[in-house]
């Protein structure tokens, strides 16, 4: 696991004053990496700092950066992706963010480092936001019991739970090329359906449009095809986190799923947060794995370690909200749907991403794998409509006396995430929001 | 559907000799592209002639092609993959095909071009070759009723078809990272298994390693997300073909598959073979979309066209051949497993690829579908050993007294692909092979 180290120091400030804010995402503890372009250039590879971009090409052409550690790291963010800075040694990540953290300090706000690095500050609101990676892969679990338990209970009463599900991190490829960036609209696709009762499918707008809140993970590094990653070393597998929302149509899903799992339900889009967290920046929220009960399997030990166990989940706390096309014409704040807790889950990243290599599948850097679905026992935690509303048949009330089922058109959904521990300053990912645009005609 | 043109002519020989042989997969009709490399040179484009590639790159800068057509199409070629021939307009890639045609025609074989073409020849003995695209996503369908219904009666014997087969071409999800060119070696993978008597699963090699035979297509061109693609332009968005060897653990499958479908019992790897075949070249091979029957639903709207109907089939004969550790030791030819006919499949690659995108998913140049495993209704047409020994239950015995249930590490499993029709020289796919490695210590 990462160390604390001076970066997640909770007296550190930043002469960049909307990070000092008790509401920002974005304090110079936490300094995710995001592809962000403005204007005509092209993308470029920044940090999050409050409510600015800082662009770390430009710091090193300006001869900011000082350390051969971070020298490198900073080469490998002048492609435009974070591929390169995902294939990059841990240890000249780790320098960059030191660097870069030190430039942006309140106490170095005299200093000449500090004036030039103002001078490369990109306010965010003039930039846009692109997805971080070339992602080769995306694989999507399905680590959260509850969630498992909750979509189980509607299809088998008597039997929620698969008895693969507490031996083995279920999961399945998704689509890379629909992965878009928040802010991204989301056509409500069309498809084919079959109501119960009705004789044969037909074909048309999904009417059961849902969303499902996860988080993601990118993959750093790569294993050679045939080699597994061992369980104890797949942390350092981990670049970093980001929030996800599984967009899901429902009625497509349940015609089409069986025996093969979930396609054309899925792919349509999958929209990600676009800054990236790195796993050294989570270092002080790690939590303990979820325990198991005594009814429960221990995981084989492919999927052991006494690391993993006592600090391989992480105590991310995941809501989402919701805005229609009503709420947003009159001005109205976006509802909160639910709030689940990322160290519910049954499988940590790290089982998940060992589980994924242990065939010797070849994963590569800039991969994306996400959790599923993060839903926690309680109603309030339940990360999808599919699941708040069982399957339609009991709405949600919204405050202006809309109800919601599924998704209409209009609606907007947005994620935030946050990570919180007494004595350390809080980190946030930004938003992962989309619009639903009505189908194509 | 592309018509027939100059290039199919029977009477086309090549100056190539090897190409004018009944026997070889690329006479001067075939042309497919492919991306090869010799010696410690970087990869590029060629088309195979006979056992010759023809480097197209090369034939650029020896200034041999003359349309503007071909120009731009071989300019795309320059990259290294086919990815860029495969957005550029089909009216390039056909009058490359045409030029190509004509320099290598036994007619030429005086010519300055054919002079200055046969010193761009490379033996394919002396070539590797490549992964013929950065495939950005996989996607395996499963349009084999016959093969559907053969797995179906294993594990349903009363209700072997599930209800929504007839309706929607399933798919899922590939790896794309995973996937090798022909020749790469397999390693058995580890993985969870639980035998139907055992209280709990276990880590270790596959026991059930098998082969599924598969016929693979490229997408050529790219849409919107949000946009479908009708099943009247599918045709056009599919730059040609390959042969796939879709390895898969059938032991971890079954314990894996429920609810979201095949992931490491598949993901370890796939083989395809390296030469692509166009569209283009296999214009005289189109077949009949399969007959529906009287008591089979007749396709939705979004899958249906009469040109599809009338040739959106593709008469393609696909065998499989098995040499085992024992049989190279002792010379051995090897051995036929199967012979089955890929227009015999319940779904057309045009009802696959309009499906694939009639959610608005978004299809990208490169991009690689495949079938699902090719059957037929007869025994000796069933493309996986899954089929051919019913699980196990029915070893298959070798000429040379071995038996087989599963694969055995030393075996391998070689796929012949090839489209003959009457008055037509006979198009084939070249080689997809790989060898099972024993399983990682």
């Amino acid at each position: 696991m990462t160390a604390i180290n001076e970066t997640h120091d909770p007296a550190l400030r930043s002469w960049v004053a909307s990070a000092n804010e008790q509401t920002t995402d974005f304090p110079i503890q936490n300094l995710p990496f995001g592809v962000f372009s403005r204007g005509p250039g092209g993308p470029g590879v920044g940090v999050a700092i409050g409510d600015q971009i800082l662009n770390v090409s430009a710091c090193l052409e300006a001869n900011l950066l000082e350390s051969d550690a971070a020298f490198a790291a900073a080469e490998a963010c002048r492609s435009g992706t974070l591929n390169a800075l995902m294939t990059a040694d841990r240890l000249s990540v780790s320098g960059l963010r030191l660097e870069l953290s030190r430039l942006l300090r309140d106490e170095e706000s005299g200093g000449s480092g500090a004036r030039a690095a103002a001078s490369l500050l990109v306010p965010m609101s003039d930039a846009r936001m692109h997805v971080p990676a070339d992602i080769g892969d995306y694989t999507d679990f399905y680590a959260s019991v509850d969630h498992a338990t909750n979509i189980g209970k509607m299809f088998r009463p008597d039997n929620p739970l698969l008895p693969n599900y507490k031996h083995v991190p279920i999961g399945y490829h998704g689509r890379a090329s629909s992965i878009v960036a928040s802010g991204a609209t989301v056509r409500r696709p069309r498809g084919q359906t079959k109501a119960a009762d009705a004789e044969a499918p037909s074909f048309g707008p999904s009417r059961l449009l849902d969303y499902e809140a996860e988080v993601g993970f990118y993959v750093a590094g790569s294993n050679r095809r045939g080699d597994a990653i061992p369980i104890g070393r797949a942390e350092e597998s981990i670049f970093g986190f980001c929030l996800v929302n599984d967009w899901s149509a429902r009625d497509i899903q349940a015609w089409e799923y069986q025996p093969l799992g979930p396609f054309l339900s899925k792919n349509f889009a999958t929209t990600v947060s676009p800054w990236v967290v790195t796993s050294e920046a989570l270092a002080p929220f790690r939590a303990p794995a979820r325990a198991r009960g005594a009814d429960e399997p221990s995981p084989l030990p492919y999927l052991f370690s006494a690391a993993n166990e006592e600090e391989g989940g992480l105590a991310l706390t995941l809501e989402v909200l919701l805005l229609t096309e009503k709420m947003r014409a009159d001005g109205a704040e976006p509802v909160r749907l639910s709030r689940g807790s990322f160290a519910d889950m049954f499988w940590t990243p790290a089982q998940m991403l060992a589980h994924h290599a242990s065939n010797g599948c070849n994963l590569r850097p800039g991969d994306l794998l996400a959790s599923g679905t993060v839903s926690g026992s309680s109603d309030d935690s339940r990360g999808c409509l599919m699941e708040l509303t069982s399957r339609g048949a009991k709405p949600i009330t919204l405050p202006n006396g809309e109800e919601r089922c599924f998704l209409e058109d209009g609606d907007e959904v947005l994620m935030r995430g946050s990570c919180r521990r007494t004595g350390f300053v809080t980190v946030g990912f930004g938003e992962c929001r989309g619009v639903v645009e009505s189908a194509s005609k």
